[in-house]
């Protein structure tokens, strides 16, 4: 390239600003260290031979319903929404947007990337097994929001094993492995632990049944941050979506990890994010 | 990793369903694809010195309103939306989905991914200059879907510049010589137009003035499809939202790309997304 330009000043040296609760901008070091720890946790996918895809920006609404998402979480989703025709008309001859009602879509934001993959595996048969990975960006109602750790909107990459029984045992057993390895590579320290889903009803049988027999466990960080996740979905999925490997219903697991959670646990271990960094390239090797 | 699991079945063999008008998801080869396509479009970031940055998932509506956006493009914006609390409990008895009302939480889904960048800036100075790069995904409304040449959730790569009139020019006299240089080594043929916003008054006195005097252009692949674009934002944002470059309002300016677009272009061109992969990891090197 033939043309010079001025050097621009470093972004290091602007705020740059979030534009509401549980909505952040990373600026570069942070932004850096999100993609860097990404492209470790897709070593995972490159050793159990789970080539990436893209998923779905939006999920059917009708969809989610097949997998009793409105009754186990209904008040998690963010829903995609448009504005009804006299609205635009409103709005282009300049209304207030805060006045403006909105129309569903039948469409909602993801809450975890895993949705989308099995969605689009519906009627499919798997043969012997079959894995995927994808990463995504999910959107989740709170309570409270808090830094990089319980955001609204957040990054979520997800190893998904659809198969046998066995298989989706195995999948999560190497996944365990995975994840202690690399935490204990990056000075992160993790402790393993079953965990509930987010249901809405606490004390229902849902809930109950899985506080008896977990099939979520979470990797948690010293200030109790959850980094990731191994889910067995036994054969829910299979079941309800059509999904069967060599004639049989699929069983499903997958596993998760909270990116935004692991830029903020490194920054938590490491005290800074230029040290977080240095510590994730040399563990990259680069 | 001591454990051994069978092989999996290689995602080639399977049909991943699309969610819905618009939504699509790429299958491990068009995944590829985009992932090493946008991977090029970052060497325009690291020659002009743009660090990479991580926008925010939504925008605050307000801060679209000072722009204008709900003036020239209520038509286009995608809104996020919560369940009230009445349909949440209808929810968990089981109530249809499709029944429930949703209300605004006054923040949009990114129809371009340069406006999280400019509304995180607002208010600062930038001193002589600054560059930002993010990729980020955006949703459009649109009349009609087609393939990935028209999505309604798409991924678009920007690199923004914020400054002097003289560097925003300069910024995308430099972006239009990257890009023709890459098109050419990639083997796509674009041609370079003027073009217009999608206003949604096309009749209006700023689409008229954008007529005049265009402050857009596109690289348009012999389909008709704009696979990128470079737009001139004059001293518009730099007012409207504080931003100054030493004390002076500042000038700006972005360089989009389509990511899905240029993955169309290129199974376009090369006939089969193998083929198309082929040239993209040659230009890379890989």
């Amino acid at each position: 390239m033939a043309l010079r330009t001025p050097p621009a000043a470093p972004a290091g040296d602007l705020t740059l600003l979030n534009p509401g609760p549980g909505l952040v901008v990373l600026e570069p070091q942070r932004a850096a260290l999100l993609l860097a720890l990404d492209d470790l946790f897709t070593d995972l996918a490159a050793e159990v031979g789970a080539p990436a895809v893209v998923g779905p920006p939006l999920l059917p609404a009708e969809g989610l319903a097949r997998l009793d998402y409105f009754r186990n979480f209904p008040h998690l989703g963010v829903t995609a929404a448009r504005f009804p025709d006299d609205a635009v008309e409103a709005l282009a001859s300049g209304a207030p947007v805060a006045k403006q009602p909105v129309r569903p879509t039948g469409y909602l934001l993801p809450s975890a990337t895993c949705y989308g993959l099995l969605l689009s595996l519906a009627g499919q048969d798997v043969g012997p097994g079959l894995r995927l990975t994808a990463i995504g960006r999910c959107f989740r109602n709170e309570e409270h929001y808090d830094g990089l750790r319980r955001l609204w909107g957040f990054h979520m990459r997800e190893v998904v094993y659809f198969g046998t029984a066995e298989g989706a045992r195995e999948h999560l057993a190497r996944s365990k492995e995975f994840i202690e390895t690399l935490a204990g590579r990056l000075g992160i320290e993790l402790s393993y632990q079953p965990a509930n889903d987010p249901f809405f009803d606490k004390s229902g049988s849902r809930a109950k049944l899985m506080a008896l027999d977990p099939v979520k466990h979470e990797f948690v960080a010293t200030d109790g941050t959850a980094v990731a996740s191994v889910n067995r979905h036994r054969n829910f999925f299979g079941e309800r979506l059509g999904i069967t490997g060599e004639g049989a219903v699929a069983h499903s697991s997958c596993t998760a990890f909270g990116v935004e959670r692991w830029v903020h646990a490194m920054v938590l271990a490491h005290g800074t994010p230029e040290e977080a960094l240095r510590q994730v390239r040399d563990v990259r090797g680069c």
